[in-house]
């Protein structure tokens, strides 16, 4: 199990993410066993990404300092072999956003794409239609996320109701989660960090599996959350996620998993 | 009910604010029922106010690149008939801050201002002399957010213990809240952004109405967050506000509100 | 005793503090009595440190521009005769930091170091062996603390399982606190800034006692949230540390404290 292994290693992530979710990506990394490191300069990053395990670039609140602080970064990230994750924010509700994304995808050695439905899509050039949970949902999602890794040439996850892994042309899709995980800022961004955490754990052969593991622990963390939650509340809700990372085990994974074949 | 309409319209609010405050503002707005986007960069908030409800301006952390972004998102939110909300954090302890709130009420289409005694006293050159709940203070509060709102020909909202509400020579004063409320940072901060994904839900002429039941569900929330919490910690308020935020509804803001006319 | 004063005399504690914590920081110091403000521009700090009680220097996230910055406001500071507290947030696992925290060690007036005995023992030029609780770790810890306030001449508190606290030579050692805080990203930069807002209420030959006072406080905050905590998790841990930097009392803290005389 790659849980065990991350509470074992402690792996350090370096975040290079938005001023909205900084204090909660470090939380939630710490909650679930990682070490979390952010860093805004490039002669740092030297230092940092040495003995780092992963490196995360989110672009929420973007500018074109930043741009150049990512492209630095996974430049730095590739000499170390340290593997990096790709955060999209809002890439569909902004020009700027979409440029700085795919000119990192193209011209850039990312790991992994993640992205919710709206932003994978414009990254490919796509209108999203589906919203929310109709008919041609789930088919839809799994479909987006093998586009999207074929086209960019790495696995790419996307998130929503069900999430979407795409790894080598496999797709795995998984319907584990909480409704109440929109409503707290940054569950997506923290995610990208999780995700990030769990990578550089992992060889690239075993992607699929060590993904979707990720991707479990967080959602299912999320369910058990709700129902720790004293009220139906994102306040409470957020306080009791941050537990339930630190408190999921293996075990719990396995009796609440909702691995949907496609 | 203007919050009614707020949750079935999830406002897009565009959010130039301090970085102590980000997630707060953020978590607090996605409980309430809109949707936040924080954005520092033009070309990005060119895409981001099209689409948007309101701007939030926030000068908490400033800096003279801040000021040329407020200057440049105002103009872009004017554009596009975006109404723009200013809380001029601090302006009474920093001339930098004065100066700053000024050119932009001065020279930039405010649509509301809000602030502490002190901040809205500093703008229009008074000292603030009211202490807390002495013998004069309602009717200063009230006079002096009617004195405000000539001098910048705005609606303007003084918050302390009471808040005034003052449009178009109109003064609302209003008496709900919780004492813990100033004991959590940025719970002013989010009230601005609160105020925003309102203001953006009304017509000019019904902006009393609007702005008014905006203080309401605010305070009133604060009230029904006091009496939640397991004991009486700003931790724990923190965490029980934000529920409230999000379980507010339309008869508890019937029943609790205390409309002080002036 | 100091928590009496702070809570009855609101010291307003500057704080240069890096994105990640700044709202956690925040939150701290108005839960313990303290008024906090962050300002990262030198005409507004020129306002401000001329009725600051104290300022932080935080060098989280540190870029070149936030040195400059970290050095006029210092000076400012010094101008004002307000002390100064300098966290060196990992100097011990980049080189752009160390030198950064030495240049200000050597070159500006600071009156209080605190770091973990990983970053102390970089800033003397030692490798940190200890590693937990191993049988010579309270005296390495003392033994670190002492030297670094030789070398710098300063006041130095190394902080871990046991804390060390170096005044003039003299040495005390506390042993309070929870395992929980570590877990919870910024408890080490929030003391920081409690220390800040304790060394501004104190006369120089009053130091060790005042800080004594100060790390008692805060750890024990820490002991009485761990109790309090509905279950065992950083996500309710911070909310009832928050609570208890709010609610703890002096006999708490004389029933508590855990001083080993070194």
């Amino acid at each position: 199990m790659y849980l065990e292994k991350l509470k074992k290693s402690n792996p350090l992530v370096i975040c290079i993410t938005n001023n909205v979710v900084k204090n909660f990506t470090a939380n939630g990394l710490l909650a679930l066993g990682a070490s979390p490191a952010m860093s805004e300069y490039e002669e740092d990053l030297e230092d940092l990404l040495k003995v780092a395990s992963a490196l995360l670039i989110n672009i929420g609140t973007l500018t074109p300092a930043k741009w150049q602080l990512y492209q630095n970064a996974i430049t730095i990230a590739k000499k170390n072999h340290v593997p990096v994750v790709l955060d999209p924010v809002a890439a569909g509700a902004s020009r700027f956003r979409l440029k700085v994304s795919l000119d990192l995808l193209h011209h850039y050695p990312i790991t992994l794409l993640r992205g919710n439905a709206s932003e994978i899509a414009a990254l490919i050039g796509e209108k999203q239609t589906s919203k929310g949970a109709d008919s041609g949902f789930v088919e839809d999602i799994g479909a987006l996320a093998r586009k999207a890794s074929t086209i960019f040439s790495i696995p790419v996850i996307v998130t929503g109701p069900v999430d979407a892994i795409a790894v080598n042309n496999q797709v795995r899709l998984i319907q584990n989660g909480s409704p109440l995980m929109p409503l707290v800022t940054g569950t997506g961004c923290l995610l990208g960090a999780v995700l990030a955490a769990f990578i550089g754990l992992s060889e690239e052969k075993d992607y699929l599996d060590c993904l979707s593991e990720a991707m479990l622990a967080y959602n299912i963390a999320g369910e058990l959350a709700q129902e720790k939650a004293s009220t139906t509340g994102p306040g409470s809700f957020k306080v009791t996620f941050l537990d339930s990372l630190y408190q999921i085990r293996p075990h719990q994974m396995k009796e609440r998993q909702r691995i949907i074949n496609d």
